[in-house]
């Protein structure tokens, strides 16, 4: 594309591209974006060096027009979009990127890519935030999925809500609370269950987390508290009958003197199970595989399609999956009450009445390819998410399948 | 852990870790080794340098103690597996790992992230090679997972019988073919459909694959031909009733005397819709979504299991997630026909009876921390998996639900 589109001049005409998902995955009622200052950190370093232009060159996959155009590449036009912790709809413009046909094309599958990949963790990680009801969640995912995937799943699940990760690179990268716990094969390393409490509580304190459920569960709560004393931080079970084990296990512990002893609850976890747990004596849960997956829905679906060519709208037309034309803005209304009722989307040069209690939802990011000002920090977009989700009607909350929280309105 | 067990010595104890899968997803008959290559890739790189132990440190995550081991850490251990391209059923021991157990308990993030992920898009890209019937399979699914699982994905593709990626950077570090096409987005940028076709026929030449689907296709098809003549290459449709216009730009193209073009069809396709377009005139597939996301299981839900420590066998015992202790190996035996009937689970140690057509599935991968010899080719895995499922009974080859195509028999 690139190739033919230099060889024509084409190339060169200003693009607006458009980044957004046709609906929500399992009749999820919203979705949340997530992966916004991982693009803006990848972007600066999306160029084509001399060796890998020359292995596109032997690969017959540039010309020399192409390996021309490709070295000292950088991208040099604006993106507007959703902050990251924000709400998104069918049809929300997430990110709107601006350019020569040339420099937005190439961006195409780094920009689906990461917003794909988080906002699909995110977007699960804040049904399970939801279902946790403040209880604490701890990401431990990192095992079943990819390697570099897990370090993002880590970020995406904490700015969602969760209260830390396993994944220590997430924190040496991002600033992600980290925490850790022992598994099975610690306590099966010592000659006896009590052997490996006690050389956890010798390295970690007396307020650590152990892992009881590696024999028998009772056994291992009153090793545990005979090891640790009454001051035990947590026990962790992780396979069983979640709820009839946290409730002996509580009784059992409360039996002990350990009353401040919490109990952490692990093993196949997802919103559903974490909902069902709710009246349970439960103090945290420890969630993996469905929360780095996507519960489900491990891509977002969002697409990146063309949608302004030298200021004329431009679209599909030759199916269901339509797309609008035109470069566009949304604008969130509220009632005065905060509650959100409609997310209007809109081309950029509409005159759209904005209400008191309304905003623009899109914000730049990048303009002739810098970074506008000071972006959001990790914590500042975890708590635009908090208010985000204090604003979507109760309805919008629900686990169940249904419609979004609120509805999408495209102004013609 | 690791500092609980370098404080009082156990760190030190001789261990096997155990990979391998409980069950197979969704019913599945096989799964696919995937993977391999990219752990042996990865290990000499898992080390940590001072920077890293640093950040560690301050997190609270590493003490002295364990910030000296991490210092020049490095496995030295030993690593057993099955090779890529291999298949493996419910129990087969995929990898195992001996060495101390600070060594071995290290790797298993690193072991279970590459094997969850690349053995997940293997497994089903096998289905889906199975179901085109040698019909060509063109993995484009890059956009639709992280921007790194996107390389590993199309590797593992690649090895399950996909013909080529889009992902120009598993050329670069892999090798796989490449190809392309052109997206919406080019004819959107042209004037006309038929500008946008002659630039891509100027630059990449008749032999080329045109969209025509972005307007009216029976109009796209009747362009395409026009500008490129009847030696077009191949038309790409990618939405609406696919098996119906398959069809109908088959007939239309021989018609107009394109009785050579080819007809390529993408667009949501899963094992499930390319099997269903067995009967259609379809020449190649583009899969997207699907595979790169495992196509309904994107972890391949493996573990990582402490099976021996100083050659004692050692297991959990507290729930049905049970695990067998011991060292294992596998057998797998065969018909004299060649068809697979039972995989063979064994202690190391045990003295099993090998037929004639019976072969030893794990293969030395790593002895003292070195690789052994020569490793297979990604076309040699390619060729080791064409050739384990020819071998497979042919029930075992269904996409419906079911029974692993043999079972596992496990030597007490």
């Amino acid at each position: 594309m690139l190739d033919a589109a230099l060889a024509d001049g084409t190339a060169e005409r200003r693009c607006t591209f458009e980044v957004f998902a046709r609906s929500l995955p399992h009749g999820r009622r919203y979705g949340v974006v997530a992966g916004i200052a991982r693009l803006l950190d990848a972007l600066p370093r999306f160029t084509f060096d001399d060796a890998e232009i020359a292995v596109l060159q032997s690969a017959g996959a540039a010309t020399d027009r192409t390996a021309d155009y490709l070295s000292g590449h950088r991208f040099h036009g604006d993106v507007v979009g959703y902050p990251e912790g924000e709400l998104y709809f069918p049809g929300s413009p997430v990110l709107s990127v601006t350019g020569t046909f040339a420099e937005c094309v190439l961006l195409e599958t780094l920009v689906l890519s990461v917003l794909n990949h988080d906002c699909a963790v995110a977007s699960a990680a804040a049904r399970m935030t939801t279902a946790a009801n403040s209880r604490p969640l701890i990401e431990m995912g990192s095992r079943r999925t990819h390697e570099e995937a897990a370090v993002a799943s880590a970020r995406a699940a904490y700015l969602a809500g969760f209260a830390a990760t396993s994944n220590l690179e997430a924190h040496r990268r991002w600033g992600v609370p980290t925490t850790g716990t022992s598994a099975h094969a610690f306590t099966l390393l010592h000659d006896s269950e009590a052997d490996a409490f006690r050389a956890q509580v010798d390295a970690l304190g007396v307020g650590t987390t152990l892992l009881v459920d590696t024999y028998d569960i009772t056994e291992g709560i009153a090793t545990a508290v005979e090891v640790a004393g009454t001051g035990l931080g947590a026990v962790r079970i992780d396979s069983g009958d979640l709820g009839v084990l946290a409730q002996r296990a509580r009784a059992q512990l409360d039996d002990l003197g350990a009353t401040r002893t919490r109990v952490v609850i692990s093993g196949d976890l997802d919103e559903h199970s974490i909902a069902a747990l709710r009246a349970e004596p439960v103090d945290a849960y420890g969630v993996g595989t469905s929360v780095v997956t996507g519960s489900g829905a491990p891509t977002a679906g969002m697409v990146y399609k063309l949608v302004e060519v030298e200021g004329r709208p431009v679209a599909k037309r030759s199916s269901s999956k339509e797309s609008r034309g035109g470069a566009k803005s949304a604008l969130r209304r509220h009632k005065p009450t905060g509650t959100a009722v409609e997310e209007v989307v809109h081309r950029l040069d509409a005159d759209v009445e904005r209400g008191e209690h309304d905003r623009v939802v899109p914000v730049p990011l990048l303009v002739k390819g810098e970074p506008t000002g000071d972006q959001p920090t990790l914590e500042e977009s975890r708590e635009r998410l908090r208010r985000g989700l204090v604003a979507v009607p109760w309805e919008g909350l629900k686990l169940s399948r249904g419609e979004p929280a609120i509805p999408t309105t495209f102004l013609p």
